[in-house]
């Protein structure tokens, strides 16, 4: 293929589907030399005449001269990173007595004829008498370095110690007093964003938190089409060193603000979806993409940073929390730990959306989760104007029920360039509310208003006219783009019913609903009503938490029985395989419609459309 | 210096002294540029008026041409490789039982939609049931090949599993089933040669052996010299290599015979004394040599091959034993373990005489230990024909009482070349007996015969005459020879009083002698006895062990039992320090004569120099 040439020649092209030929995003014009297309798929007559082919689908069979256009650069603009700055320490924190890494300073004896005791039992001996720390395990890196360390500081060292796995294990030896500062990091990878909260273990507060894009994305925008590309060639490998970077960058950078080194974080907790953990172990996804769906293990052991070119200290331990199946990684685990849905009476529905929708129900008293495969449409993907979350994204879209002219705001006040997830749900909802389509998602060309038409891939709604915008073209929504976040939103509600349905529930029983995710964060859960993404329920028992899988991870690093209770959680929850459930393709059905087919569930948006004035909505229990 | 920039060359300068300008053997010879010479050792004025320079003790100050004379080929004669060949199983043994390393054969059950279990639990689950190991630890590379093997094996595999550390570990998983064979070895790393026995753990025989010259001989040839090359440069990094290429070899050559793979040795149990396991494991040496002598650990965690450049599996768990102090390693813990010494009522010395001298006195209740710098003379060193016992070397010596004339007995048949340690043992016994030297060695010029003269290097007495040997010189040894055999043997003498003193006994209390060490197999107690390198004991409590070493890692790998008593044997053993005994020297010097000032403690000599008819020797006591 293409894109083997082009990896070999260090020439990067994107390949957003993961190199499924399915996104036509790695088109390259081929100028000289001959080429076999297997597919041409989003490629038109007039694109192949001009020599147009997908590089991930297009077989070599000569030298070649090709022109690969500019690629899409990633735009860096995460408000996360902005907003996610303040995290307070969750509960209470002595390092003494709650950290599992420590530092001690210690002032040994040296050695004489009447005591030769090794470097390393001599050192031991110290740590009991101070600190009670027995059966120390040393590593060899550590062996190493150990009798130069003593003697270049005249024996009075500080030492890192980790009391996470089987034994206290020696992290690093310094010479003198190097107590002053205490850094660890809990990371969360996102399929889309990476998020780093730089830790000061003393005090127990986040004291830098840096986000970015997973460097994978040009390699695949979910998980599936990353599992594809990991599974062709080095990508496995490729994909592994694309995370571990995006994660040295960020370290990088909250270290530089707090003006100390990456080297000097020594431990790490990270949290992510199976996937992304899998890659970051660099232990092939494949499985976890085929039937029936397996991981290779739920429960990472500790590894240390040196094993995944981690640049933190390299002796560091780093902790992979556990999850429950492929679809249901410890970013879920870890962020039902910290929305407390395990610790409530309430019966709790914990939704987290990104890339994939998950979810969890439950007590105090019991678990029960599944996953919908959503697809990336709220970042999104899969949408003509999509975009994310970033400058120049529609965020949010009003309709004149008259004129059917709407009104937009666009993050950071700037001309529009496309619609990311919360303006595609507010725009939806608009949409339907006014009258532009009906419950089937069908656009009403026969409306009054240029604004409806007919375009290249069928009805289309204009949002903004091409010199309004930054991109110089209309930004429409089309008919196809209506049912990709129809089948998006109609996966996580049939998630609900049958997660409900599971325990013999209705979404009626659901006493608060917790959302994860950094998408939650910008829900208005009107629209998201409106359009049956989330359910009917009074407004009071929605509670929007941000990242729960970082603020997971953080908890789980500054204490180890808040670590102990995430196992904890993944070995007590049931995890609900959704393709093995005969009512979830029934309840998938009947939520393609807006709302829903069965009006009964979505009694407040019924009212609406009855045009009543609306009425403080009531609990329908 | 000379040493870097041949070694950055490529170019082979052997230093057998590692490099401190003792030995004179890596003189080569300047023929272009300016040098500055900081030590010419060795040298005589017509070597360095030939341009002749100690390699490494000389700077380098212009571009240079040398010429490097042909380097001495270490040859390959080990006896011990044919002789050791018969090791039995020493204990009751089965592996089931007593293994810490075990294969099993495993048919998984496959996931469907209904069991999602993870690849890893599932392998659990069903090791759980088969044979009851639980708590598994799996490392990441096994992890990364993990979720192919399974499905590549359609789900039977074979699992190599080692129990020796905190908990049940995977070593591997094969494809199938690949229980017929099961593989370990045991190896013994003397300063001079490295032992590999090839153990079939499913009836715990020694299969193969293997020994060699340890490579690293021509970076020194005792432990002091390989300390000051490793301190050196990178030295320590060449010195490990040097040791795991010994290995390697080794390895290779005892699978070929077995028509087996180095791959397939799952495990590896290490001796060595103290410098040599630190020097395996890439740990800094230097406080060994230097007062008060220190080692880094003395009870070494288990690695992994694999951070050892060991090419048997990289993830084999390789064990080394424990040892009580820099002079005192698991070689002697190990010998203790195997001679039996820990276990009899018997007031017992063990004595292991190699390049060094380490003993043990004890019995079933009580250990003390020290460690005699003998020095390699008994190994050919620090003599000027002394010879290592390989093809050429003279290893038996009589000497007629009227002529002087000797008569010799050479290893393999050959034309003399050389004394090894046995062979001076044994003439310098018959020098003494007959006259040839007195009590201090001093040689008795006035004897009629032209074997007696004085040398470049004073007096000296011819063994045999240039027509005669294979090196076309006369075959001598001189009065420094002599009196370097004197200190070697008078250091050890000095080491068993000490010891007995230390415990309030004498000799005489010494029920039974146990040797250890290669050396041992080809010791003549009646001349050891004559020199007074042995106490003078009726013969019959003098047993001789062969390889005590290799033969208790060999019961370490076996049974974990025996490799938790040798960490009780190291744990329990007082180490004497002699640099830091008041006695030491004073009984050094009282036994720097032939065979000691005090005759009372070697009756049986006495009776011999009286001319007597030697009696029956009965005990002292």
């Amino acid at each position: 293929m293409i894109t083997d040439a082009t990896q070999a020649a260090g020439i990067d092209v994107n390949v957003p589907c993961g190199g499924q030929g399915r996104c036509g995003r790695c088109a390259v014009v081929v100028e000289q030399g001959n080429v076999r297309r297997r597919s041409t798929m989003r490629l038109s007559a007039a694109d192949l005449e001009a020599g147009y082919a997908l590089a991930c689908q297009t077989v070599v069979e000569s030298d070649l001269e090709i022109l690969v256009p500019p690629q899409e650069e990633i735009t860096r603009h995460l408000t996360t990173e902005k907003t996610a700055a303040k995290v307070s320490v969750p509960f209470e924190y002595d390092w003494r007595v709650h950290s599992t890494l420590t530092k001690h300073y210690l002032e040994i004896e040296p050695p004489n004829l009447a005591d030769n005791t090794d470097d390393l039992a001599r050192l031991e001996r110290e740590l009991a008498k101070c600190c009670d720390i027995r059966g120390l395990y040393a590593p060899l890196p550590i062996l190493r370095t150990l009798a130069q360390t003593l003697r270049n500081a005249e024996w009075h060292v500080t030492v890192v110690i980790d009391r996470g796995g089987e034994c206290p294990r020696i992290v690093d030896i310094l010479q003198g007093d190097k107590t002053e500062t205490l850094y660890a990091a809990a990371v969360d990878i996102g399929t889309t964003t990476v998020t780093l909260y730089l830790v000061d273990l003393y005090t127990g507060e986040v004291v830098e938190t840096a986000a970015d894009y997973n460097g994978q994305i040009k390699r695949g925008e979910d998980v599936i089409s990353r599992i594809v590309f990991a599974s062709k060639g080095n990508g496995l490998v490729e994909l592994q060193s694309l995370v571990s970077n995006t994660i040295n960058k960020l370290a990088d950078r909250a270290c530089a603000r707090r003006k100390c080194k990456s080297h000097d974080i020594y431990k790490m907790v990270i949290v992510g979806n199976s996937t992304m953990i899998h890659l970051l172990l660099g232990m092939p996804p494949e499985p976890i993409r085929l039937t029936p769906y397996i991981t290779t293990i739920n429960h990472p052991p500790l590894v240390l940073a040196t094993e995944l070119n981690l640049n933190i200290h390299p002796q560091a331990p780093v902790d992979c929390l556990p999850g429950v199946a492929s679809y249901m990684g410890a970013d879920i685990t870890a962020g039902v730990l910290s929305s407390g849905t395990h610790h409530t009476e309430k019966v709790t529905l914990f939704l987290d959306i990104g890339t994939n929708g998950e979810m969890v129900l439950g007590t105090n008293e019991w678990l029960v989760s599944c996953a919908c495969s959503a697809g990336p449409a709220f970042e999104g993907a899969g949408v003509f104007h999509g975009m994310r979350a970033t400058t120049g994204a529609i965020e949010e879209v009003w309709i004149n029920q008259k004129t059917h002219e709407p009104t937009i705001r666009v993050i950071g006040g700037a001309k529009a360039r496309g619609l990311c997830g919360s303006g595609l749900i507010s725009l939806i909802a608009e949409m339907f509310i006014t009258g532009v389509t009906d419950k089937g998602g069908n656009i009403n060309l026969s409306l009054p208003t240029p604004r409806v038409r007919t375009g290249e891939h069928g009805p289309e709604y204009v949002i903004a006219w091409a010199n309004e915008t930054a991109i110089g073209k209309d930004i429409v929504i089309t008919k196809p783009d209506v049912d990709n976040l129809l089948r998006a939103k109609a996966a996580i509600y049939a998630g609900y019913v049958v997660l409900a349905h599971s325990v013999g529930m209705t979404m009626n029983d659901v006493e608060q609903m917790l959302i994860g995710g950094s998408f939650g964060q910008y829900l208005n859960v009107e629209k998201a009503i409106e359009i049956g993404l989330l359910p009917d329920l009074p407004w009071e028992r929605f509670h929007f938490l941000g990242n729960t899988a970082a603020r997971g991870a953080y908890m789980a690093l500054l204490r180890k029985d808040a670590r102990e209770e995430i196992a904890e959680i993944a070995k007590k929850m049931t995890y609900l395989e959704l393709s093995a459930d005969n009512s979830f393709s029934d309840q998938f059905m009947a939520a393609l419609f807006l709302p829903h087919t069965d009006m009964m569930q979505f009694p407040s948006v019924a009212k609406v459309l009855e045009g009543k004035e609306e009425e403080p909505v009531v609990s329908s229990q």
